[in-house]
């Protein structure tokens, strides 16, 4: 094997993702490629790509990344440009951490949303701001015949949290919860929400156009917003168990944050030939 | 992330593995490690792992197994041991080649089975000894309520290969096949096969305690067995269509060989933190 394509392979709540150091923008990284590095038997398998290219070599970054910022670009498993993952930036921003690449444990990465703020803690955990949280009208979804009654919270996209008292364990969510096409007319993330007492919920999430997920960063923290208007709250900090671990959300007057493990599993090199063949 | 375990991820017809070079056998490959590697999410993610060790240090090794060569010493994703994987010593074999630790292109690799002759061919596909196959008496399984006629293939385990002319891409395997538990008390590998013109046929299999598996290495001799038998045949070659891809099997008068791709799709370290946490 000839030295191939450099590689990190990491997950954060179970979201898991290859990392593709590119600082100077030079990899050809086409759809074909992050469909085989994606899958789970031919390639290295993950749920997504993250690219890590200084920002002044993405020609499609949004105003006010910075050219020297190490910026994410990240590809869904299909190949697809995706804006934002709030799992894949603790991975992103732990590896930038571990490899030496960034000063300090706070720094900003950019993405096709915007720069984001990320703090590394001892121990590995990152804490990530998440932007506006804005609660919404009221909907309801269905599953398995039974209906849910959820708040709408758009974090950038948009979701439905349904806040009841039915264990989320029992729900069967193999087949997508039923949803307003008038309220939704795109599609839209579910989460089912239990208050756990105190400071805590459980969520299980449905993410439109994939199914259920281990984890959902955007949908934690409408799963917390939602918990919080339930208490007669508008801000406050609750911890989040998902199916793929636990994360800590806050809800700010102006933002929010989530705070999650990311861990390193591996780290190598893709062999060339396979990479030219893909 | 400092220096950690040295493994190598490749895969043959889809079958894909961690492997692990382990030349003095000084690696503590517990059950919980091979789970962890296994694991899609939170791991490197295989259907199981294959660690590398010279005979001499192989304590459970079968009689026959010499000292200097190369053991297969082959994990189920589980944890349990398992004894041969005709996929999973393709990617071996071509493993020992690639890194040099074997010299020529034909040589012997030890397995909880007894030892196999390999012979890696340029561009990369592996010709495994297979050993005998034994074709028995007639058994019939049931999917969804429809009745197929098969006959029993021993080829070191148990197999049942239905030779029949419903399409395979039809069949729904998500169910067990039901079979006869007097027949087989201890479960039973199921493949169903159509016949293709000329020397060709198609298989789909469900391998006992996995469920529809993209490739089984001996099932696919068990097909070839069946439909040679079917064509009044006791010996000969013939091309095998898998989900996962396509090999060639050939039956002779006293044994079997197994020809198909073997890719090894990276190689790396895994982080030492991880490998001290599972």
């Amino acid at each position: 094997m000839d030295a191939g394509i450099e590689f990190v392979k990491g997950h954060g709540t179970e979201n898991d993702f290859v990392l593709l150091p590119d600082p100077a923008g030079e990899l050809e990284l086409t759809q074909s490629r992050v469909r085989a590095l994606c899958d789970r038997h031919r390639g290295l398998g993950a749920d997504g790509v993250l690219r890590a290219v200084r920002g002044t070599h993405v020609t499609d970054a949004p105003a006010g990344t910075s050219p020297d910022e190490w910026f994410m670009d990240y590809r869904n498993a299909d190949g697809t440009i995706a804006e934002m993952c709030g799992n894949g930036v603790r991975v992103f921003a732990r590896y930038l951490v571990e490899a030496g690449l960034v000063a300090g444990s706070e720094f900003r990465i950019g993405s096709r949303s915007g720069p984001r703020s990320v703090r590394v803690h001892d121990g590995g955990s990152v804490t990530v701001g998440m932007g506006a949280v804005r609660v919404g009208a009221q909907s309801t979804v269905s599953v398995e015949g039974q209906a849910f009654d959820g708040i709408t919270v758009d974090v950038g996209n948009p979701h439905l949290a349904c806040v009841n008292d039915l264990p989320v364990e029992q729900l069967d969510l193999t087949v997508p919860p039923g949803h307003d096409p008038m309220a939704f007319p795109h599609g839209v993330n579910v989460e089912f929400v239990n208050l756990l007492a105190p400071g805590a919920v459980r969520m299980r999430v449905h993410e439109r156009g994939v199914g259920e997920t281990r984890s959902c960063g955007t949908g934690t923290v409408a799963a917390v917003a939602a918990a919080l208007q339930a208490n007669g709250q508008r801000t406050g900090t609750l911890d989040v168990e998902v199916p793929g671990g636990r994360v800590r959300v806050a809800v700010t007057a102006d933002g929010s944050t989530l705070t999650g493990p990311a861990v390193l599993v591996a780290r190598g090199r893709l062999d060339a030939a396979w990479w030219r063949e893909h």
